[in-house]
């Protein structure tokens, strides 16, 4: 097995993520959380919104709504752009993603270009291709009381789509903070929230799936400004993935994307680009964005989207420094950053070497045998005690001792604190350390 | 103006709640959530979240797909029943919810009992309406590369719902959990997350959206113990919400829902009613579900729910208590039982008298004057001290001091500390208290 089909085997075994729809045999692109997972996301969920929002004095927050107007989409240019070439083979009507079937093409190759590669059919080993289609990778859905039987006419006018990025939620209510905050030059609006994509084909576990979560920032600065904000904003992302994420800084690579691979509206990008399993592969992007959304959804909306200095009194469209990360990518570079394989007397472990602020617990109580309810008892009040110290602590009397480490070291609980006969004489419990497997004696009052 | 138009402008005034994509007209049926609303909502969601998952040894969390094998619906019933009575008026093409514009029919009117109501258009005033059709209130999309001018068939073939509720993607991990985590009966599965419903005419704020959040419960029970599980979480839900979301006891109306208005599977139902400013609405709903939905699943999917006791090695399906609230609800009700006007110097005021708990600040800091640097600094100090404390205050320097009270009562915080020249000689600050409007003089180490 390679180490991502390891680290998918790990997370359905103990509970992170499952495939989605599992008992209907799944449904592509899409993956569920199970208990350990929601709590794995969770925290690094609420860490980015303690580091970039809560913490900070220039950051708002926002929480739009999924469907939007489908006018944001004109104005955004996904309604025209947001496609991949989509190829048909005309033998066994199996549809691909031209640009992943075929080598050294880029997602813009014309029909001429994908037929030069005489690429064979991956499903019947035909090459007998149709012409390259855009396929536009917004889900669609109707609003409002739309029939089957109504005409197309009725069925377009009332079309919109499930988001593809939370970017958009966040432009449409930069008026409204504005108008309600005054907010003072550079600031930021920041959501996380969920995204969808129809991808051709899903692949790589949860790094391509069809619905993910975002976590993005817009940060709105003075034209002249943004090359000084840029770097802060650069330097601000490795605080938070290595110094909060704890992702070694030796797995993170920045990628400053060349001129002609930027979005036409970007002046400069940078990917960050991290070690994962199967290959280097884009963990979070920071993008320069000028004014061009702002401008877009004033030329669409009429409403002017200018910002006046309270103390100036300048009038100007302010620029933007855009940071968007994906839940998902985060989650599986947390996890493969995390995951290893190691010696233990002689038998193989695995470790799950998580950050102490992102472990779903800090430790783990067990009596050393459950048979004995003067054990249980005591090791039950140590629970009670930790649990009340810290929250997220979890309770296991299942297996042997041994078997207990294993499954901890597993799911990457730092501690695992165990009562036995000696804790009733001297209140002292046994510790073992994750990391190390260490094991110290320490007194229950100074755990 | 009524309340309930009050709260709507206050929510939009201050950058809790703005319509959804505002630049643009809106877009009926969402609402987009602004700083202080995300600060609020996500209080009101973790404090769900801490009693009913965290702070118990019983409840597992999931965070399952929104788009799920479209089998789900077929097994839910919601493909063939989860639709609302629609007519349309043959005159001007308007179509409405038959049971919304005729007084005394319910959800199940036939087209002659909806004729002999001899209902108006409320459009164009005409009585010349077409038959009634159930119009299903779920979002149809499709997933994968279905083209605009694929045929019916293919595109029937993909085709895929946005949820119209978060329970069964609980449902789907229940053999997940238990395969993974060995629970012990009675256990429960909880979730929260976004649900959409095409509702034919949104109305009544964000009481009734097309796109709102839920949490969700399924408590899987021991048959012959549904009685006693369900009076446990019967009075769970007061705890909730009277102990943590600071609701009146006196607004909180439980309704017994009769045999014939219940949902066929369910044996017992209680409505929890609550005093919005619009008169009694749901609140939110517990359900006894008997084994309906795993008998389901397990028809549909050819897959046994069972579930097999550790220690006796009995074998049954577990029956089920839901508890089912939506956020949204939940929000108004808090922000309903909070909003009030009194009179204070003879001027009218607006008062947010939110629990401390759930005000998205706890503090305010000000300096009296913001043109003396000395005041301003001290104030940022106290500032610094309080944020590391409590984590949630803010900063108001805007207009003079009695603005500033106005605002932050609007906003529910519950004490403004001011710095004044006293300040600078003593290190005492006025507090000044958000419900009685009283002031004291506190020692600010001792804040």
């Amino acid at each position: 097995m390679s180490k991502l089909e390891d680290i998918v085997s790990l997370c359905k075994r103990r509970g992170f993520i499952f495939p989605g729809s599992d008992v209907y045999g799944g449904f592509a692109g899409t993956w569920d959380f199970g208990p350990l997972g929601v709590t794995l996301k969770k925290k690094i969920m609420d860490a980015w919104w303690r580091f970039f929002v809560e913490e900070r004095d220039d950051m708002y927050g926002v929480d739009a709504a999924i469907l939007m107007n489908p006018r944001t989409w004109e104005a955004s240019g996904h309604t025209a752009t947001f496609a991949d070439p989509l190829v048909e083979c005309k033998e066994c009507k199996s549809r691909f993603r031209a640009d992943k079937i075929a080598e050294g093409i880029s997602e813009s190759v014309t029909t001429e270009e994908f037929l030069a590669t005489h690429t064979k059919c991956p499903v019947c080993g035909k090459e007998d291709w149709g012409p390259i289609r855009k396929f536009n990778m917004m889900f669609a859905t109707h609003v409002g009381a739309v029939l089957p039987d109504d005409d197309a006419d009725v069925a377009a006018k009332n079309i919109a789509y499930l988001r593809p990025e939370t970017a958009q939620g966040i432009f449409m209510n930069y008026k409204n903070v504005v108008d309600t905050f005054y907010p003072s030059l550079p600031f930021g609006l920041a959501q996380q929230g969920k995204a969808f994509r129809n991808e051709i084909s899903p692949r790589d576990f949860i790094l391509r799936d069809r619905e993910c979560s975002q976590m993005e920032i817009e940060y709105f600065v003075r034209p002249e400004a943004w090359e000084t904000e840029f770097e802060k904003m650069r330097e601000l992302q490795h605080e938070f993935l290595e110094g909060v994420m704890g992702l070694p800084v030796e797995m993170i690579h920045e990628y400053e994307v060349p001129e002609g691979d930027r979005a036409h509206y970007s002046k400069r990008t940078i990917d960050y680009m991290f070690d994962y399993p199967n290959g280097e592969e884009e963990l979070m992007g920071l993008a320069y964005r000028t004014d061009f959304d702002l401008s877009n959804i004033a030329r669409e909306s009429g409403k002017s989207m200018e910002y006046r200095d309270k103390n100036t009194g300048e009038v100007l469209v302010p620029h933007v420094i855009e940071p968007s990360i994906g839940v998902e990518r985060l989650f599986l570079a947390v996890m493969s950053a995390a995951y290893g394989e190691d010696e233990i007397g002689g038998g193989k472990r695995v470790v799950l070497r998580l950050p102490e602020n992102l472990a779903p617990y800090k430790f783990c109580v067990s009596p050393l045998l459950k048979n004995k309810p003067e054990l249980v008892a005591k090791a039950r009040e140590v629970y009670g005690l930790l649990r009340e110290k810290y929250g997220d602590v979890t309770w296991d009397d299942s297996g042997n001792i041994g078997k207990r480490y294993r499954k901890q070291d597993e799911i990457g609980t730092p501690k695992c604190v165990v009562v036995d006969f000696d804790s009733l004489e001297d209140d002292t419990v046994t510790v073992r350390d994750r990391d190390t497997t260490e094991q110290v004696r320490v007194k229950i009052d100074e755990l």
